[in-house]
């Protein structure tokens, strides 16, 4: 496990207005918004070091270190971003945004809509993954960052590192892209949509103005917290660490918690219902649903790529059943009729989709491996 | 597909009421209750021809046949069950029946509780599938029925066919377990959870007794119900009917239904809640969750089927993720180490767990050539 030396130590995040206003994919206009972020190492003189992290479903900015010294919890991402870390921040200079429509600082649902004097709430418009890297790149121009060494995510994330090097390949040397797919299947949109459903119809979403009615639907994104969870950890996983195990050792007969398993279910629903927006649930579930690059090019994800100058690591888990390694062959498969340079690392773990967020020894040295060439890159 | 030719035709049912207090798993005691059943073919002369088909969480009684020339919708297993199907019914005398807590006529949570002349509704006992199989077993007396010549079952309808070797071994000449599991995973049981967690949580399930308050949790349900589809589906079958196909070809960038797998699955939830009662609903998902015939016996499922004297088949689909083929072949070994006589068909096809309900030839063929060899036993 990581120790303090290689932690980035005492972080504070930073935020930044745009004032141009933003056109979204769904046509409507963001005409200013803010994004908050954290920065991690220094930047170089060539100011060609830099490295994005962009975030799945519930992350944010705050990727690694800790905002006071009893802070109790890390960033999101610690394990994998510091000094000598696979995202070694002695080399790199990390950036960890939280994406529009987020509920962790930057302008989401929950934002006050400087036209109304009110939260968002219904009104904020849907995100797609190209609108975040728009934005992402107008925050690297802000920085005075012309091209990313790599931009990287997990996820929904990867999906947007995938985006950068379609959207802007002159500005993205690597993307890292981990346990994410191409687009989402029926069954990927069917779970989403299950979610979705179940916050919609708490009646204390109130249409998504619950800000103003004082209420918060705190059933919907329990459940929908709850159905995540399952999709995130493997069934072999899962079966390891709670299989049929009873709290109590004995079956109560009744619908209290019975099951350790369901003991945690809940207890992470219960906790992500007190901090996460449903509104920023809804529209990052959207997001995913929408992600398909090949969409604008007759459903050819192989003539989405050509574009691309970038090198790429795809990388899968073998127990991820989310994204399973499957999805990653079909990225793979493209990039490389596309003619691409492309890595794939399926590696072998029992912590289903989450294994993005582990430290799996393969993984962690898989990383290790392929950014110490980016290192060299830079320095070259 | 079935012709009118092969159909049992106008079919009615049949209530039998027990008025011996039966003791349930729970410690609590039901002191009379009606099951509703049906019959179709003939009981023969040494009343050796009669076949229990057990039913799943949404199943109930009426298997074959319709009620009526105008009836739209035939019996839940009307493909398997008639004359020159698979269950022939010009051979065996087919019983069907409506398990205790369930919501289609035998006694339930929405029944009248003689004691309070009020529903049951939260005070309805917890069933599992050996309190199940001992009313079948009662409802066999009644009918004369001192010996199956075969039980079968789907899913949990399987757990009570293999829970009735063990229970009543020389009352049953053939086991049928298909797309069944010796016991849930957590995976399985974290999904009931969530099921059970929309319903307990919908207000208008009123803490069970929202037949009094005079609501129906229909929100709950039709959560339930849409999570469950996803887990009947294969993720490939899901892929190959709905894909990402729009309903309206584009997006629309808003949270109405727009992918047809959104549409599917809303239509099904919707359709669920106007019929099924809540408290069955959660009383079938704990009766999966309690199954477990290893655990009286230190978790040896060998052990536990050493009492068997019946001969096995069990079935299990290629793409059913729900209870996988894996999950068959625990059962099938167990068998075998326990010295019985069994076989085990793997059937391929991409219909995932509703595979058992629907009309692969490979499966029909196989329940053909089984059923075959149990009737040359009943005329032997």
């Amino acid at each position: 496990m990581p120790n303090n030396a290689s932690s980035v130590g005492i972080v504070s995040a930073q935020r930044a207005l745009f004032e141009t206003p933003l056109e979204l994919a769904s046509g409507a206009t963001l005409s200013s918004y803010e994004l908050v972020f954290e920065t991690y190492g220094a930047l170089n003189a060539e100011r060609s070091n830099a490295i994005l992290i962009c975030h799945a479903l519930s992350g944010h900015h705050h990727v690694a270190g800790r905002y006071s010294a009893d802070d109790k919890a890390a960033g999101w991402w610690d394990n994998m971003v510091g000094p000598g870390k696979p995202i070694d921040t002695n080399r790199f200079f990390v950036v960890g945004v939280n994406n529009l429509g987020g509920c962790h600082g930057s302008t989401g649902p929950s934002s006050i809509d400087p036209a109304t004097g009110q939260p968002w709430g219904s009104r904020f418009p849907v995100m797609t993954v190209p609108d975040w890297v728009t934005a992402q790149a107008r925050l690297a121009d802000r920085l005075g960052i012309g091209r990313w060494a790599a931009v990287i995510g997990g996820s929904l994330g990867g999906m947007q590192a995938l985006h950068w090097s379609i959207a802007y390949p002159e500005r993205i040397a690597h993307a890292l892209v981990i346990a994410s797919a191409p687009k989402l299947s029926a069954q990927n949109i069917a779970f989403n949509d299950v979610a979705r459903q179940a916050i919609l119809t708490d009646p204390d979403f109130c249409g998504g103005d619950f800000y103003a009615a004082g209420t918060i639907p705190r059933r919907g994104l329990r459940l929908a917290r709850m159905l995540g969870h399952i999709t995130y950890l493997s069934d072999d996983g899962m079966g390891e660490k709670f299989g049929r195990m009873l709290r109590s050792g004995e079956y109560k007969f009744g619908y209290d918690v019975e099951f350790e398993i369901e003991s945690y279910l809940r207890y992470q629903g219960d906790k992500f219902s007190d901090y996460f927006d449903a509104n920023t649930y809804l529209l990052m579930t959207k997001a995913l649903d929408y992600f398909d690059p090949a969409k604008d090019y007759d459903g050819d994800l192989v003539a989405a790529l050509k574009k691309a100058s970038a090198s790429f690591l795809v990388a899968s888990f073998t127990s991820d059943w989310r994204f399973s390694p499957e999805r990653s062959r079909e990225t793979v498969k493209a990039l490389i009729a596309a003619g691409k340079r492309v890595s794939y690392g399926e590696i072998e773990s029992v912590h289903g989709h989450d294994a993005f967020l582990m430290t799996d020894q393969p993984y962690v040295d898989l990383m290790c491996a392929y950014l110490n060439r980016v290192a060299e890159e830079v320095n070259a």
